[in-house]
Formats: C-alpha cells, sequence, structure tokens
C-alpha cells in the first residue's frame, strides 16, 4: 500500500492526548458507548473499505458545490489547491477505515488530537506545505457532524445487512463521528472550557 | 400556561448573537437543510408535544445515573440542587418545542446565544441563582447531540406515520440538534476560532 501523504498515525513524536484514556469513558457513557458499538463499527469498516473511494466522491462534490466550504482548499488568490485536496482526500480515506477499525486507545487519542490541530490554526496547512486559507471554524467541524453521518447510510446498505445490523453499524458510525469531533474542539477553546 | 422559569425567549435585553442570518444560511447548507426540514421540524412538534415530559424523564434518567453528568447540578457539597433540575427541566421542556416550532431567525439566533452562555461558565448558574459547578464542558455538549438525537426516534413514532414520515422528522431533529450545538459553542471558543 503506498505512503499516504502526511498521515502520521501513531508516530510517537506526536503531541500526546490532553484527554486521559478515564475521560474517553466519560465521553464514549455520554455516547451510550457499549462493545457492541466496537463490534458493529468493525462490520462498517469491512462494508465500507472497497465503497471508500465511491463515499470521498460524495463528501467531495458536497465541498467542492460550496464555495463557502471549497473555500479553505483554496490559495491567497481564492483558487484551490488541486495537490492539497488530493492529500486531504488520502487521509480522508484512510479516517475513514481508521474510524471503523482503530482501537480507541492512547493511540488513537493522540492522533483525534493531531486531526484537531490541523483543522485549527495551530497546525493547519502545514502538514501538506501549502498556503491555503489559515483556520477552518469550529462551527464548520460541528455541522459536518451531520452530512458524514447522514451520507454514509445508504453505502452501509450495500452488503446484503438486515435493516438491524444497517441500523446498528449507523448509529456505531454516529457516535465514532460526534466523539472524535469533540475531541477536535480541544484547540479551539479557551483554557478551561473544552 | 404557567410562566417557565428564567425563560427569556424573544426578549429585547437579550445581547444580540454574534452569528448573522446570512452565516446561519451557511450553516444550514453544511447540514443539507431544506424547507422540508422546516415542515418535519413542525411535524415532530406536533408528535413530541404531548409526550414532552416522558421524554424529559429519558434524558433525566439518563443524566442522573452518570455521577459526572449529574455534577453540573450539584452544589458545593455535591448534592443535587433539585430546584436547579426542575427549573432547567422546564426550560429543558420548551427547547424541545421551540427546536420544533420557533422560526430560525434573528429572535431564535439571539436565544440560541444566550443558552450557549448558559452552559458556558460567563452566565452558568446565573439564571438560577444557583451556586453549582462553575461550567459545563464543551466535549460534553458536544457529546450530547448523540443521545439527545438518537433517543428521540421512539417517540417520533408514537403517532402512526408511516417509517418514511418519522425518517424526515429524525433527520430534520438531528439537523436542528446539530445546529443548535454548533450555536452554543460561540462562548467556548479562543477569539476568531468560532
Amino acid at each position: 500500500m503506498p505512503q499516504i501523504p502526511g498521515y502520521t498515525y501513531g508516530d510517537p513524536a506526536l503531541p500526546p492526548s490532553p484527554v486521559s484514556l478515564e475521560e474517553l469513558e466519560r465521553l464514549k457513557a455520554c455516547l451510550l458507548w457499549t462493545e457492541e458499538d466496537d463490534k458493529a463499527l468493525e462490520q462498517a469498516g469491512k462494508v465500507l473499505e472497497d465503497q471508500v473511494e465511491e463515499v470521498l466522491d460524495l463528501w467531495y462534490g458536497f465541498v467542492g458545490s460550496h464555495p463557502h466550504l471549497l473555500h479553505y482548499f483554496t490559495d491567497p488568490q481564492g483558487n484551490p489547491i488541486p495537490d492539497y485536496l488530493e492529500r486531504v482526500r488520502r487521509r480522508f480515506g484512510q479516517w475513514i477505515l481508521d474510524t471503523c477499525f482503530r482501537p480507541k486507545d492512547e493511540t488513537w487519542l493522540r492522533y483525534q488530537h493531531e486531526i484537531g490541530l490541523r483543522h485549527h490554526r495551530t497546525k493547519k496547512n502545514q502538514t501538506d506545505g501549502v498556503t491555503s486559507v489559515p483556520h477552518i471554524p469550529l462551527r464548520y467541524l460541528i455541522s459536518f457532524i451531520y452530512p458524514i453521518t447522514a451520507t454514509i447510510k445508504p453505502f452501509l446498505t450495500k452488503k446484503g445487512h438486515n435493516p438491524e445490523e444497517v441500523e446498528r453499524m449507523y448509529q456505531a458510525w454516529f457516535k465514532a463521528v460526534v466523539l472524535q469531533v469533540a475531541l477536535w474542539s480541544y484547540p479551539y477553546t479557551q483554557p478551561g472550557d473544552f
């Protein structure tokens, strides 16, 4: 498998997550997360792994059709940066698989923190060495919970699972997306507010 | 209808929302919001209005069974404050109806901002004149998108609508919850990060 540009999951050089495993458990309790969800996510990963490009086509089509979203991939002249879009796309595809297959442990928490930093002005553009808009607002990260969750459902139905199984996978995906956005909000917050 | 304690929807003394109607439209675009959603929310309101107490029983049961959530309703000795719980419950019930029935206009935006401030250390406890934990962390506001969305579905099925209608109401509710949490995050963010 070719290397994914800028993908540093498990890199020990990443800064530690400010969120402890104990706090992660509390967040999972808020989300009504059970072991069933871990299993359902793994099942979702198997359903989605050969559909990743189609999912990304849909999501990129959505972003590309809204100038106020494509904006975050543009250069100072307002033109989209194709190489930046492509590098992020590669990582976004891997993110789908990581959401489903990676154990939710300290290594995972550390990379979630890194993803938050890469959306926030702290690290946006750095990974890809681009000169683009310096920051993605938190309100869009939170709002994206909806499309990233809702649009996945049709893909979950494609492998012949019954409606109950699809629903279980969908709910687990929904929880995993919300959990990650909660973690990504860290760098946006004022001290003590996260 | 008896007055709801601390409920100030439409009060011209409320500070203006930092979010413009134009920005609200952009957020709605992120959420794939259409006029169908406004209609579906209104329909959901009619389905939910005589079930509000049952919904609140469920949500309060959930919060009450998790010490790390009940915590935000406790006094300095760690005891839950019954009057505070009850006052918030009254507003929470009205919030269900407002989510469904209120037009998403400037008055609505203004009250969303007020709700954010009341969760944040800026105004927590003030409305109810209590001495409780000074702040609800943003990570819990975001995480609550899941239970507040997922648990509503069974209530939407109770009035004989077909599965497609229930699904439309459910998706509109999901969008409305995400939209509000995005708006509530404002006071938590560093300048320019929202």
